[in-house]
């Protein structure tokens, strides 16, 4: 039996994908011990026997499957009698509309905060083909992007309220205990958090501390993730 | 055993509140009888004894329940043997979420809509009450919230993206079948349903074909509701 999590990786084993995150955290909710091979963007030869030419690919003893959401709803199906990401039909439809939300709106406002983080945080092989590709995508120097950040950073205070409201009746986005809508939105802030000092929550904000239990579950897993803030 | 749900009405029947329509779409799901008792906003001694000032307010064969979420709970709490309306812990946190997400952000694009509709079809012992408590509430006159009201049905469909990518994907928010994040949306698209000849989706919106298939649930108990749409 083996299980490997292929994974996108920056120099110095930073690790900032949010799609990463997100099947990082699932895997660790599910109680499954798995293997960790990192990809650069310029090199997917790892993957290339899997079809695929994102991460996060997981390869579940020859079962492979790509994409966050796809993974989260594989492992839920493959390994019922463990830990529960969605608690059901209902809870993973409602999860499905989370992460649309997160992945539409919340990270419109992450990307000039996280994007310029990213760039310096690279495999050294990775940064032309980030800058070239990148600017295509947003049609802007990464260093104009990077201007935007202050801007997008008290954008994000105000995207986030729904989360805030949530999080002053209930302890986690799932209610009394974290789950799979909690990892989507974490595995994003992991994002900023593993290749930029920005700060984007306020101390006294209820999504800090509850970003503060979420480091903390696995045994600190997420708190342990090397970061590059100052680099 | 009387169940009553006291409701928020305008004239000749109209019924826009969005959150007495959550609470009367979470009743017909849990297959619940109940009579209907109309307040007016100036006239709220029908609510008095429930020491609630603001409605819906369910009389439950004596247990008095204010806030169409708490509503919520209360009757999937109280009748478990019915069909669900969150499916457990975690669809619930979620869905509490999704509750959040659409009252702050969702209807600060539909009131620019919906209440100066509202106002065209109030009982007319409550206009005045209400002009004056609206336009101190958002600072401006109900005619300059209506002259934002195209720019408003431009920002809710960039607005509702999220729901739009869900529901390309899964036909009601909930999954395969319509629950309570359904009808946390649904009933907040009836407010301009039942007040306003606004046309909010454009046909070809996988929204507006959602918004369909809830109109007709429970043997068209929404669509058949009175619309005062040329108002």
């Amino acid at each position: 039996m083996t299980r490997i999590l292929y994974e996108l990786a920056g120099r110095d084993q930073v690790r900032f994908s949010p799609y990463c995150w997100r099947t990082l955290f699932a895997l660790k909710h599910k109680g499954l011990a798995f293997d960790r091979v990192p990809m650069k963007f310029t090199d997917r030869s790892t993957i290339a026997d899997s079809g695929q030419d994102r991460v996060p690919v997981l390869d579940d003893d020859g079962v492979v499957t790509a994409d966050s959401w796809r993974i989260a709803t594989y492992l839920e199906e493959k390994y019922p009698e463990r830990p529960t990401l969605f608690g059901g039909a209902i809870g993973q439809g409602t999860a499905l509309m989370i992460n649309k939300w997160v992945d539409l709106v919340v990270h419109a406002d992450l990307r000039p905060i996280a994007v310029p983080g990213a760039f310096k945080n690279l495999d050294p092989d990775d940064t032309d083909w980030f800058r070239v590709s990148r600017e295509a995508m947003f049609g802007m120097t990464l260093e104009a992007l990077a201007d935007g950040r202050d801007a997008a950073v008290e954008r994000l205070g105000a995207t986030l309220a729904p989360v805030r409201a949530t999080l002053e009746t209930q302890p986690y986005l799932c209610g009394d205990a974290p789950a799979y809508a909690d990892y989507i939105l974490m595995g994003s802030l992991m994002w900023p958090r593993c290749c930029s000092d920005a700060e984007i929550l306020a101390e006294d904000d209820p999504i800090n501390a509850w970003r503060t239990r979420m480091l903390a579950l696995f045994d600190g897993f997420a708190a342990a993730a090397p970061t590059h803030a100052a680099a």
